[in-house]
């Protein structure tokens, strides 16, 4: 079965002490957004995308910043609603950040660790997933792909900011861009596009 | 500019009195799914949607059914997050509930009405609106729709549970059925589905 990831970069989004689930998008640093994008990655209407990953990044607030990786097939108990994802990521804020790179399983299928853009592109190349940046201003996503694709694909999104230069640049190395149009869309409705064109190519 | 429009049924959605805004997906009656549905129809990353209108039919709880119609072209101050979204529609609901077909604005760009699907299939139907049912059993939304689509064109879709025969019946005298693949994906999810084959029909 094809593997597929999600990388979402929240680039405010608090990372470490008490989540305010009652105000994820201004304390908590547009959290709305990353939450919106894990619903997104891994619910359908009746059940999990076991087929797809998560990474949310957070990159604001104080202390380190921290990654939280949500595994489609062990994750389970999760509720599709924002306040209840959020709940979850608020239980492991208030943990210690692990070191770069250095994954702690906190409950079945939900894992954080230390590290940034950077950390995700190294591990993913090193699993030999095919990078995608996603990008409004980049070639359409379906004059890139029609009936070949990589069975371990992975897509990197940014939250309401766009990627920074240095994000840009890392990205430049290590994947390839794709649009899924002219309009910039919201990340959460940019990954259900993304799994709707490759479930049709599958389907197919 | 093509006219969009969404109603999504929320078969025991609370219609009157307290919404509890920590318990939307429980005493709510999954307003957390309509509140997803309202999100992914109006916004952009950056800005609403000003072509798209999404009614929401509140068909649960106790005292008559509610719709409440959001249309880009007028609302505003609206933000993206459940929460908030959601917010809106608890001052709405303490409001006694109008007559059916009878709508009355409670904010700009926001108003609510008696009434349930036939209502406003009557409604779409007088306006001339091109009628369609999402079914993830009936043909391909790209075998339907190629570079030819009416003006005005408004999708009906169904919460978390299937439509009641009852809706069926009339969706077959008022409507076409359209799929978007053969899973049942959540409905904020097909909504951005929809957004994106139409801007993709429209950016050609």
């Amino acid at each position: 079965m094809q593997e597929r990831r999600f990388a979402i970069i929240g680039h405010r989004a608090k990372s470490n002490g008490k989540l305010n689930l009652n105000d994820l998008a201004g304390s908590g640093g547009r959290m709305d957004v990353l939450v919106r994008a894990i619903n997104s990655a891994l619910f359908l209407s009746h059940g999990i995308r076991k087929n797809t990953h998560i990474t949310i990044h957070m990159m604001g607030g104080e202390g380190p910043p921290r990654r939280i990786w949500f595994d489609g097939a062990k994750v389970w108990g999760l509720h599709p609603d924002e306040r209840a994802i959020a709940g979850q990521i608020g239980k492991i804020m208030v943990e210690p950040t692990p070191a770069r790179g250095h994954w702690i399983e906190h409950q079945p299928g939900i894992w954080h660790s230390g590290g940034d853009l950077s950390v995700t592109l190294n591990e993913w190349d090193k699993e030999d997933v095919e990078i995608v940046k996603l990008d409004a201003d980049a070639v359409a996503f379906s004059e890139q792909y029609n009936t070949s694709i990589n069975n371990r694909i992975g897509f990197i999104l940014s939250d309401d900011q766009p990627f920074t230069d240095e994000e840009n640049k890392l990205l430049e190395q290590k994947s390839k861009s794709i649009s899924l149009g002219k309009n910039w869309i919201q990340g959460h409705t940019a990954i259900g596009v993304v799994h709707h064109l490759l479930d049709t190519i599958n389907d197919q």
